[in-house]
């Protein structure tokens, strides 16, 4: 039904990213060229457009079940579909470019609920996932076809809609003679597999748990609304993780549950971390100690994923870390500590920059499903079939 | 982007329409041939699959803010998708036909919001409405292209959403002598406007009020819940309608506000009818009296759209009925006393069945998309532009 074809043989494409954490929005200029396993995408330009404070604690409300409700969820998806135009617009603007020399825009949207297992015995409820930011009001504001809205069409499939990335990382970053390990650290951790020469069935991947998500809400506790984050894990490397409190947290089921899996802020968000707290008060922590051992929480977490999840299953040579998490210097030294027989880079060191990496790769996602390839990784994501991820809009 | 053209120079489609009632998703398999204002639609199979009554009380709670929630509104968007994709493949099969000779899916949704106009000063709200039922899980489980999720794209360039309906009224039912008032009832009344040998500038139309939305609501709370409505308007036709509780609901801002307007169950939902009933307590109307002014306020809604919002602009030779409230004959006698000048018919005696009417309207909106043929009418709408009314998801 589709029969597109980059006009100039190759595309110049804005992937937009807006992550768990809710900290902002994403856009990356990318050419894209080539087609499926030796497609090519070239960062011409990245812009982060930050959500101010007032539109997070909007978004966090719209994650709660208890302070949801449908008239908020229905305004604020095209509200998010206009702020995520302008991102658009600005990036590209950025760049150095005009609008009339990009082809199309592929959002990945807001994500406010993921339940690829919908509670026992609730009636009604499919496996689904709803992402925001309406792409019938991004392709107005910007004139281009947009594609997004990528995860309902793998949990169609039977697939958990999560993590998608793999397929990306898979095309763009594998080696022929290295197996990688590729962390991403946002307000959730997710990792993808690359064995040495992989091709799509060696591929998998999941979320390893918490990113940043749990650290972020800690520091802002502590910090009482002053401080957003850790900023390069400065606060977490004053501090020593309190061996108690971390083996209580990683006792969690979700740990242990073997791949595919994949989770969000329904189990790691807001009363998780309260909970985290809570415990550090009761043990009398100090601070910068409840702040080293979230972080710790992060590092072990992704280490054990890697040693008893992945590593028996392929060789690993290098890990490589992308995403917000990639700046906290003591996650990252936690996690070379943990995992010392391995190299620790930056996705930045291997040719894609770590903060855009995501918004390059849903633009990935949208070029595929532009040109008819199946983007999704069944092996990854649990899906019975390959299957054309997205939806499109129509300027 | 789209270069699509019907394999065999028409294609078979499934229109599916589900309507602000609430009462069930509707199927029309339907043959579409041509194109732009010479496409022809033939009615092949029409199907109803009715919602069950707890499946309609779990809806009524989606479309409320004090009841819905983010969890409920995300699962029930993937369920509904299935149960509509159900609705299609039994379509199908009762039409005879298999699913290798049917082209492409297009539905219009589940409306659980719809808010043109977002509350003044509410923070990142935006013009917005809400449609359920995952165009995905419709594509995966029918294993064809699915259009859907028409209105967003008409408020995204500045229209009201709604009415989409006139567009496909113009393509198919217009009359090169006779003026037409083509009015629509279900859950809301709805009209366009078709004067005689319109083109696409001349077309206006309307939301014009309540449909059956508040005489159901009336015939239900009135039964204790035994009756769904008011069969063949015959509680109706038991009782006078009352003059004064009449002359108080007429008062109502929304039916004086000139077009373009359209409206929901926000304005014309349970508490505009739970005061109907309770002004009609005070009054010691009986259950017929007030089942009778129920129905004769959506008669006169519509009496005096067309007498005052209407005629004074065009000729109308005749008003043909279609909806659930075309099986009303309390209501249509009552529409027929109220305009003595005018024929009123019945949308399935000028060839068109009143039942399947939307939903093969429905899938005449999903063809032209496919086809890159704007369809909404800016100037029924208040949209800004013609525009490509849609998104597309593929199996």
């Amino acid at each position: 039904m589709l029969s597109w074809r980059p006009r100039r043989g190759y595309a110049l494409a804005v992937g937009l990213m807006s992550g768990t954490s809710l900290d902002g929005v994403d856009a990356a200029v990318v050419r894209l060229e080539g087609e499926g396993l030796d497609t090519t995408a070239q960062l011409m330009h990245f812009h982060t457009r930050p959500y101010e404070e007032p539109l997070q604690e909007a978004l966090r409300r719209l994650c709660d079940p208890a302070q949801s409700d449908v008239q908020t969820i229905c305004g604020m998806n095209a509200w998010l579909g206009e702020r995520f135009a302008d991102a658009v617009l600005e990036a590209v603007r950025e760049a150095g470019l005009t609008m009339d020399e990009i082809d199309f825009v592929s959002s990945h949207g807001q994500t406010i609920w993921h339940m690829p297992e919908p509670p026992a015995g609730a009636p009604y409820l499919a496996p689904s996932t709803l992402q925001l930011g309406d792409l019938a009001v991004i392709a107005a504001r910007t004139g281009k076809p947009t594609v997004g809205d990528f995860r309902p069409a793998d949990l169609a499939v039977g697939g958990q809609g999560a993590p998608l990335v793999p397929y990306g990382d898979l095309v763009l970053l594998r080696h022929p003679e290295r197996g990688r390990l590729l962390q991403n650290i946002g307000g959730i951790g997710n990792c993808t597999v690359l064995p040495a020469g992989a091709d799509p069935d060696d591929v998998f991947g999941f979320d390893t748990g918490p990113g940043n998500m749990v650290i972020d809400h800690v520091v802002q506790r502590l910090s009482e609304g002053k401080l957003r984050f850790d900023e390069g894990g400065e606060l977490a490397a004053r501090g020593t993780p309190d061996s108690r409190l971390l083996a209580e947290l990683l006792l969690h089921p979700y740990f242990l549950q073997p791949p595919p899996k994949s989770t969000g802020r329904e189990l790691f968000g807001a009363a998780y971390a309260e909970s985290l707290l809570k415990h550090a008060a009761e043990l009398g922590l100090s601070d910068a100690d409840t702040i080293a051992t979230a972080t710790a929480l992060t590092a072990r977490s992704i280490a054990d994923a890697c040693r008893y999840l992945v590593m028996p299953r392929c060789r690993i040579d290098e890990i490589i870390v992308s995403g917000g998490g990639a700046h906290n210097r003591t996650l990252l030294r936690q996690l070379a500590e943990l995992l010392p027989e391995l190299r620790v880079l930056s996705s930045g060191e291997i040719g894609l920059d770590s903060d855009a990496k995501e918004a390059v790769l849903f633009a990935l996602l949208g070029y595929h499903f532009l040109l008819g390839i199946p983007n999704n990784l069944p092996k990854v994501t649990g899906a019975s079939r390959p299957a054309l991820l997205g939806k499109l809009a129509l300027p």
